[in-house]
């Protein structure tokens, strides 16, 4: 095997492969917040979020959304195609919670329709802040037909999910998703899609089913992602 | 007279008058920075600031852009028409400085073209946070429809003064302007265009002509703004 660690994330560690174009990736067990203020390590966290993650990138290649996965390999390991990834976080909002309500007068809880879209500039060293279309385009992050691109695909990943959700009971609250260009400059969503990266909350009670257990230690995380994990995957 | 003070704003005062549809607006000498961590008084700053402003809007109305100013009838008084402020900083960027080179990898100096245009959402409470468009649209501050007018009238703001000031050996760097209603609903310049809300660089010095004086201490306020004031007023 020629795998070597080329970068380690806050939750997922990212190895090259036996091909030039195909990475390995690692869920860890690792989980953060606050901008990396707290951390911890949750024994088996990693697989729920690999499986689901898997499982998603699955199902949202299936609605023609192109994604990096090309297989799950083990527990926590998943096969991937080599991204060039974006600096770019693309966060999806069907219900007012989180910073928006921090930061803006929006009423926790209150639906957004249309879902609203944030993307965010991906640099720890300056607390990922807020972009425009404008200052996108100025930093030459993209170019005007990709961020169109990039918005429509994560209309349709939203569509996908909440759709999912709902006949699972769990509302869509907001998520975030980042892209990368594949070796051929196509656009594929890449990183992960897990409770890590999902604002999640129970139809019928409300309750939080995602890292904001972890943010604001609800209950047991392990236990709730393990829940929110058979939900998805159901007979899987 | 009939003068009630309505609202202090931080270098402003707005007073009614004797008649509904027309206010009057104080520049004081107060002088702030920093989201009003400094604090100080420059007698003389509001003078020139009201003599610049009425100026720049009388300029702005010959260019087809609608304006607040009635009249300047004293040396710190504007008579200015009745406006529904909108809750909007629009900043407009023709040279990468200040919040947008500390917050993103521009560098300093490096031309914008075309221009950069931000909006904030005024809220000394949660200090100012950057907006998107759809975000301002959620919020139901403007319709889709006004919000493309604040731009295109930021964006001609922009051309007249940048144009005028070029003429003077000063770049305009960006600025902040505010938008408000009038009573027939139209979109119209409010608030004040100063060396308060200007950044402004000499052309052949590159030295600071506006508030930078005061926030990083780079010379006497006052004389530059005086500085500033004559080669706008020209022969008034």
């Amino acid at each position: 095997m020629s795998e070597e660690l080329l970068y380690a994330g806050k939750a997922k560690s990212i190895y090259s492969s036996d091909k030039a174009d195909e990475l390995i990736v690692v869920f860890r067990d690792d989980i953060t917040a606050f901008d990396g203020g707290r951390k911890d390590v949750i024994p088996g966290k990693g697989e729920y979020n690999a499986k689901v993650s898997a499982r998603l990138y699955a199902l949202l290649e299936e609605h023609g959304v192109p994604t990096h996965l090309l297989a799950l390999e083990g527990p926590v390991r998943m096969r991937v195609r080599r991204l060039t990834m974006l600096p770019l976080e693309v966060i999806v909002r069907n219900i007012a919670a989180g910073s928006l309500v921090r930061n803006y007068p929006f009423v926790e809880g209150s639906p957004l329709d249309p879902p609203l879209i944030v993307i965010d500039f991906k640099d720890d060293s300056r607390h990922d802040p807020m972009l425009n279309d404008e200052i996108i385009l100025a930093l030459g992050l993209v170019t005007q037909q990709e961020l169109e691109e990039l918005k429509q695909l994560a209309r349709r990943v939203n569509e996908v999910l909440r759709d999912l959700l709902a006949g699972l009971g769990i509302q869509l609250v907001d998520f975030k998703i980042e892209f990368g260009r594949d070796v051929d400059g196509r656009i594929r969503l890449g990183d992960e899609i897990s409770m890590d990266s999902m604002r999640l909350w129970d139809s019928r009670t409300g309750a939080s089913l995602d890292k904001d257990v972890y943010r604001f230690e609800k209950g047991d995380v392990l236990s709730t992602y393990g829940q929110v994990a058979a939900r998805i995957l159901g007979g899987e």
